[in-house]
This record gives C-alpha cells, structure tokens and sequence, in this order.
C-alpha cells in the first residue's frame, strides 16, 4: 500500500505520523512545497518578536527525523501539479532541479493548508510588505529590520495573526499602526468584548486604526514609504504586515472536481474522507461541521488541523478513526491582554438564527484577598428555551485559558448554564475562587434563565433609553463611584438603602438597575421585583459593560 | 417567615444571602460561635506565611456589611446550644455575656462546619502546638513567632493544609519537618503521583517523614520542645502545627436526632434537606453524594460548602434549587508544586470496584518553542469497558489547575476517553500545544481503550518483573538516556533503529517496550504488535513514572 501526503505542516505531518503508526507496511511519501516540513507556524509571530531567540526551536521535525523515526519519505521543495484520479497518481515538480515526474497513490491525503491573502493593491509588491506565513517570510522581516533603518510599521489586520505581529513589532521598539477595515478589531468577537482589547492597545501604544481599509501603497525603489487609506489619510511607512486572513489553497482539489463546499473548503465526513472515497483532506483547506450550528464551516486553526491530520492518517492507513467537528475556540495574547473565544458569540448567534440570551460578568480570575488578582470579562450566548451553552467570549490579563477551555468543554457536552453552576472545580485561593468565574458565570445566566431576573444588554439599554422617555434608570451603585461616571438620566440610591427609598421610584414604569458589574443590580432588581415592580431589568455586566463602547464610538480614529 | 441560620462562614454566609434574594420578607438571623463571619479560611496559611500582609483582607464581610446589604442580622460569638424540632426553637447563649435565650424558627439552616482534629496525645495542649481553622488559630501562631525565638518547626500531617502550611513557615525561614503516618502525603493521591510531590518537597528543603506518627510532645513550662514518633525518633522543636485533618461538627444535629449518614456526615436530600424538612443543612458537616460512585461522602471543602449554602439558603426562603453532589476537585500549591486531583484515584477506583485502567502521561504545559514551558504529570483513571473518565490527578509546576478543571468539567458531563481526545481547546503556544495535555492524555488512553496498544503501570510491571523471568524488557530511548538511567533487565534498542534489530528480541516472549514518557514505547508497541509479537506492553507513562517510586522506597524516613 502507497500513500501520499501533499502538505507537510499540521494536517500533512500528523497523518504521516498516525499512517505509520497504523500501518508498518505502507509507503507512505510526503510532498512539501515550502523548504520545512512540521514547522511551528504559530510560533513565528513570536521569533519575528525575539521571544522566541533560536530560529531552530521552530523546526519541530526534519526529513530525516521523519524517515528515522516513521519510515516517512519527506520531498521538501516539491508541489505536487496535479491529482490525476482515475489513474490514482500525482504530478510532482521538483523546484530545485526542475524536474516533473508521476508517484502513484493507493490513498492520498490532501493538507495543502491556506496561504496568506495578499489583495491586489497599487504597490503591494513592494519589498518592504511582507506576510506572516513561513518560516522564510518571518526570515525575510527579521534581515529587513536588521538590514534597514525601520521605525515606523503598518499592521494591515486586526485579527489573531496581526495583533500578534504588532505585539511583536512592538517588541522591536518599532512604531506600530494596525490599520483594521472593520468597525471593529477582532471580527469574532462581539463588538462590546473587542473593544476591551482596542481600548487597551491604545493605552500600550499601538496606534489603531479601525474602519478604514488600504487603497494603496506609495513606492520608491520598491520600498513602500507610505500607505494610503481609503479616508484618504496617509501613514508613513518603513515596512508593513499583511495580515488580512488566509484563503484555502483549493487549486489541486477543484482541478481533480473533488466537491468544494458553500463554506469555501474542500468537503469531507467524518472520516476526513472527501468526495472521492481514496483522497482524505485534513487541515485549513477542509470544512468543518461546526458543533454548535450543526453546519460545515471553515476553522483554519492548528487544534483541528491536527486532529483531522491524525484522523485522515489512521483511516487512509486502513485504521478507523472520526473528526466530530470543532468549536471555533481560539485564543490571542496582545501587549497583555488576552482575548478567547469559543462557539458563537451574540453576533453569531444572531446571525444563526438562535434564540438566545447574553450573560456578562466581570469576576477577578481569582480571590481578592490573594495577591495578584485581575478582572475577566466574560460574556456568555445562551439558548433561551433550554438554557444550553451557545459560546462564550472572555478578556482579561490572566486566566483566560483556563475559562475558555472548561467551557469550550461544557459546550462539547452540550451542558446548560444550570450545569455550569454546578461544576466542581478546584479551588485555592491562587487559582481561583470558590464561587470562580465560571461557576459566576453560571449562577448569573442561569438566575435569568430561571426567571430570578430579566436582564438587559448595553446595546438594548441604549436602544429603549432613545425610544421609552419614561424609562426609568436606577444606579445602585455608592455616590463616590457615582460621581466618578454615570449613565446619563440615572437616579442614584444605593443600594444599601434602597429598601427605605423605594418610594423615590415608580412602581408602574419600565425599571432598569444597574452597578458596577452586575451583581448589587441583582439585589437590587429583585428587592423591586418583590415590592411590586412589575417590569424590573438589570444592566448585565454592569456599566463595566456600557461605557468603553460608548468612548470607542466618540473616537473610532485615534 | 423566620430563618435561623448556624454557622456563618462559607455555607451560612451564602445561605443568608441567597435566603435573602430570595425572599425580601422573611426575617433571617445567623449566629456565629466565632468572632468573625465569611471570613477566608482556605488563606489561612498564606497570611500565616505572610504572602496575604493585611489580615483585614481575610474578612470578607462583617456583621453591619451583612446587615446593610441583606438585612441579616449577625451575631458572632453566639453558640447554639440545642435545637428544639418539636416547638421549632433553637437554645442560644452569648459567649461575651453568658446569658442564654431562645429563637424561634420556621426553617432552619445548619452549617456548623467542621473542626481540626486534636488527637489526645501527652502534650498536646501545650502552648505552642497550634491548629490552621480560624482568624485567632492564625493570629495565635504569628504571635508566638514574633514573640519567641523559633527555628524548629513539626507539622503533623501531610495533607493540603499540612503542606500549605509548611510552605508558610518555610517562608518565615523556619526548618521544618513534615511527619506523616501514612506511607505517603496527600493520601486522595496515588503513591505514584505523591512521591513526585515529596520528591519535590524534599529537594527545596522540607525535612519529610512518611510512615511515623506522633507518640507525644515532651514539654516544658507549658511549651512543646521535642515531639517523640512512634517510631522512637525524637525531634527537637519550637513550634508544631496540627493538621491531621477535620471532624465534621455533628453535636447539634445528633442531640436532634437528626440523620447522620455511614460517610459520618448530615444526611440531606438533593435540596440540602435532611431528615427533618425544616431543617437544611450546608458545608463540611454534611453528606454529599460523589458524582462518579454515587454514594454519599464527605468533601470538606469551600466550594461545595458555598454552592450547597447558596442552594439550602434558596429553599429554606422558598424557592427551588438542587445540588447534584460533587467530584472532590481539589487543588494544593506547595513550594512551586501543584497536585491536583479530580474523581477517582486508581486506589479509589479499585477500592469503590471499578473495572478501571489507568494512563500516565508527561506533556509539557504548553509548546516547547515557546519560552518557560514546564513538565506535567497526568495520570486518568478511565472505566474499562466505557470507556469513561473516572478521575484525574495531574501535578507539576504550571498549568495544572487548567487541566484538572477542563477534566472535572468533562467528568461531569460523563465524557469518555475518545471524547477528551476531540476537545476543541484554546491553542496559542504560550498557553498550550495543539495537541495539548489534555487531547494528548485523551489519545493515550483512547489507543489503550480501542486496543491499538496494551499498557502496563510501573506497578504491574514491578509485580511482573519479579514473578516472569521470562519477560522480554525493551528500553527504545537513545543510548545517552539509558546510560544515565535504566530499569534492570532492560535491553535497549532505540526506536528509530528498532525495525532493524528487530531479530534481537523473540516475538514469542511476553514484551514490555517503555521510553522516557511513553511516546516512543507506544510506536514500539506499534511496530512490534504489527510484527508478530503477542504479547506487547507499553509502560504507560515511561521511565519517568518509575524510578521515582523505587527511590522514594528506599529511603521512606529521609
């Protein structure tokens, strides 16, 4: 039996791997266009940044390590030109010598992974615009900055991979734009959950820009001095990131007609098996079922793409082996701050058609009594009905992992918020508390779940403190945090004494409370709820919640 | 409506303030034996070792905060003496004036905690042999530090507030010397897992002594100055430390006849109820049922105290809440070591009639690209024929708190093997690998569990070792590795010239490969298997889970 492996990165090296493991007697041959084979490629921001010094940490595995240990015949510099089907075999071009020969295949696997999207703007070739992709292309930036007077960076990106290269420019003493054509940086993230990040990139320095996209790039000698935005405003420029998003390399699987998706990746089931019962695909080309929606998306992250590499490997080996789906659950750190994200977030979940409820918290990662605490914001999307976990979104300066994770585990499970609650996890007072923020989490949504109180979102309060004149805003907060910053039209009681003055309030109106994080908001909507009022809300989140939006919309330029 | 509550730190805390949210029209009242309510127990240690400077950060609410908040009215220093069921009555005396009243009640919340056991050794009273339960307990020990010349320290049980609280005084640059009379510490632990924390302990210093217990305190003019063992050891001191363990508090409950469980515990329903409907109970003195056995047993710790408090608390005041029992999560930093543990231990499953195997692995924490990545210890008791998670325990210098909630989360949930090995985890290579520790221990024992290789534990393989000469033992590290360190009898092949040197061993032999964490031996047992060979073993979990045993035997006293 003889299988061939096109890619040799996530995807490609977990399946030679798994095959061989599977199977001793298989040839397997695995064809690699780039010059490395299992590379890290999530490390390059990293070694662009210095923090990670040794270039050689990024070569996980080598040609020879692969023959040595898994009798894996690894062709570096080699592009497979095309999957000729019903001959079962592959056209192969060498790119240093030339040379195009034919490899016959009993399985293949596709894993040709997605390349960097680079648009067709006025100067992008320039030598001084570079992507974030290889191990060449982090090569090609580092001797750019060492070889030339380099000051000013443009960040073309606001996502994962542009946050993470500004971070690391900003490690180099460099002065960094992100330039982001969205409204918003971290497109999947809600808005009120991304402009946490923004916010705080702007206090470290980085100069962001969202809402506006590139129109071109000025040139000279083919080195770009100058950007130009589609406002119309022109940023200096000594080098610039692309880092706008990556696009399935689909060439060699629409050419061999296997089935691409409405989603923009090559089909496979469960098995990793694509249309063509001999050629298992794995990795950033593939579709995915997302397990949340039910339906197939594109999730070009290495946690899948290992796992579907492993997958494909075994079953292309003669083993049996299943991918279920995956969650979407990603994670980014930026100049301290970390942002992660699993299964939908409330615009998602919108736009899925769900019926669905939001619950944000704002606990400290762990006790307040030990030393050393932050606060996370977290932000759950909750099905109305059952109260099942639809996603959760957190930020903050430590301890995101580990929340993103339980409940990227939760949702896996299919729990509610009322399991959520539940959930005996381990606690000291360095790690976590004994009520932590999931455990918060969980009481909050659940709590609103169970009708205990009807919450209401920044965005909603917004919309009906412009529509209901008569709705009446109640901060439960203490006069000094009160004068510090308040919502326009609110009325201060705090909450303390807000059993002896009720009588400042009307029974009969439309009430929303609000504190600082959510919790006094609580007491307090149910002290009014059990006192007669009838239609009583709480601020979820808190004002915590509310204002950062606001200041981000007076000031989407700076 | 009237609730009386007894107890006032994690479980009465949370019952008042849920009793109240619950219920704006009842009166509730909490009487507190203590001087102090919600105060933080679980930072003892960390305020006694000065890592938490201000003892004022240790109380979390105090009698006015609950009465201004929550209208509950707090009266510390008040024991209730009886509980009259028949007449709905409890008989209470305040300890600052001696004078004893009666309270009428129409539920009735008893959370009374438990105490540290004092066992009724010759000397134990003296003055400077201390518990670690209470704000004055602390008070007490930092005083005696200040006042008297203290270099010597004895703790008296190696469990989590034992080694919390050894770290403590090591940190007040005391000599301490921990002395446990079982065979190991942290007895929710297996040997194997617990001997790498000792290890540890050891090499930072802590003098460890296993297998001995206190006879008696010799003592002078009320104070303690040598502690003798039973053993006949004798070891000078200045102070002591008892943390044998916790009593839970059953006086109240069995002079009102109400039931105590065979666990020793406050038997209550799922609504926290016990035998009398009007009487719920809360915290470290009552029954819980265990999540994986479904029996009753005692989890004396804050986070089931809270979360029952918080549900007795709800329906007491009349509303609806449930709590499903718990998993015994539990987590211990000691001197940069962490142990955690979730479920059950291979003892606990063998002791409860499982049908169970065990998987060991030694992942890093997160990539090894990425600067500061540290070893973990991962060891999963999995059902046999399920194949579902039984417990967990995990130990290392980082990131292991992360794990052990993502695997009691899973746990919960009732997720098998195969499905931990497809979790869609967060992956930046700061916080995690790709295949991360917790997939990574997911794929290991999925490959046990469909039965792509047999492992064996370091256990097994000593009995074997000792009773087949016959065993065929296989060591594929590289020569270096086997050099410094290998088990006797081991032949070693490295694996990556294994295929050819494959005619060295008999494939009729029973055969058991190990390499240094498991990884190799699994591709050994790969090939072998697919060569012939019958019988294969992969010693799970590798040499690293070995030698460490066999060394801590051979000097248990040291």
């Amino acid at each position: 039996m003889r299988i061939i492996i096109i890619g040799g990165v996530a995807g490609g090296a977990s399946a030679a791997a798994k095959a061989r493991r599977t199977n001793e007697a298989a040839d397997i041959i695995m064809f690699e266009r780039g010059p490395f084979v299992s590379f890290a490629n999530c490390g390059l921001p990293y070694y662009v940044g210095n923090t990670i010094a040794d270039r050689n940490e990024l070569l996980l595995q080598t040609p020879e390590s692969f023959w040595n240990r898994f009798r894996v015949e690894v062709k570096v510099g080699h592009e497979v030109l095309r999957i000729n089907r019903s001959q079962k075999h592959v056209k192969v071009k060498n790119l240093n010598t030339g040379a195009v020969f034919s490899e016959p295949y009993d399985k293949l696997i596709l894993a040709p992974g997605a390349g960097a999207i680079v648009p067709p703007l006025s100067g992008i070739h320039a030598k001084n615009i570079f992507t974030v992709k290889t191990v060449p292309d982090s090569d090609a930036i580092k001797s750019f900055i060492t070889e030339h007077l380099t000051k000013q960076a443009v960040v073309v990106g606001g996502g994962f991979i542009g946050l993470e290269t500004a971070e690391a420019l900003m490690n180099l003493k460099l002065d960094v734009t992100v330039v982001e054509m969205a409204n918003q940086i971290l497109l999947p993230f809600d808005q009120d959950m991304a402009v946490l990040v923004s916010a705080h990139l702007r206090e470290k320095g980085i100069h962001l820009i969202e809402g506006d996209g590139i129109r071109a790039f000025h040139e000279q000698d083919d080195l770009a001095y100058e950007t130009e935005l589609q406002s119309g405003q022109r940023l200096p420029m000594d080098l610039a990131i692309l880092s706008i998003g990556v696009r399935p390399e689909l060439k060699l699987a629409r050419e061999a007609e296997l089935q691409i998706g409405d989603a923009g990746g090559i089909v496979v089931n469960d098995h990793q098996q694509t249309s063509d019962p001999d050629i298992y695909a794995a990795g950033d080309a593939v579709e995915v079922r997302h397990l949340v929606t039910g339906k197939p998306t594109r999730i070009p992250l290495a946690g899948p793409a290992n796992k579907q590499g492993r997958v494909a490997g075994a079953n292309a080996a003669g083993g049996d082996l299943h991918f279920p789906g995956a969650l979407g659950t990603a994670i980014v750190e930026t100049m301290g701050i970390i942002a992660a994200k699993t299964g939908l977030s409330e615009n998602d979940a919108r736009a899925h058609g769900f019926d669905y409820f939001v619950s944000v918290t704002h606990p400290l990662d762990h006790t307040g009594y030990y030393p050393g605490a932050e606060q996370l914001h977290v932000k759950l999307t909750v099905e109305q009905k059952t109260g099942k976990l639809l996603g959760a979104q957190i930020i903050g300066e430590q301890g995101v992992d580990k929340r993103i994770d339980v409940i990227a585990t939760a949702l896996t499970a299919g729990l509610t918020v009322e399991d959520l609650e539940q959930l005996d996890l381990a606690y000291a007072p360095q790690f976590n508390s004994a009520k932590g923020p999931v455990i918060m989490a969980g009481f909050v949504a659940a709590n609103t779940l169970r009708g205990e109180v009807q919450t209401i979102t920044n965005e909603e309060l917004q919309h009906r403190l412009t529509n209901n004149p008569n709705l009446q805003l109640l901060d439960v907060r203490n006069p000094s945090e009160f004068a510090e910053q308040h919502l326009p039209q609110a009325h201060l009681i705090p909450i303390d004494s807000l059993r002896e003055h009720l009588h400042e309030l009307d029974p009969q109106k439309e009430t929303v409370v609000y504190c600082r994080v959510g919790l006094r908001g609580y007491l307090a909507a149910r002290i009014l709820l059990q006192h007669g009022f009838e239609q009583v809300y709480n601020l979820t989140g808190g004002i915590l919640s509310y204002p950062l939006l606001s200041e981000n919309k007076k000031t989407p330029n700076s």
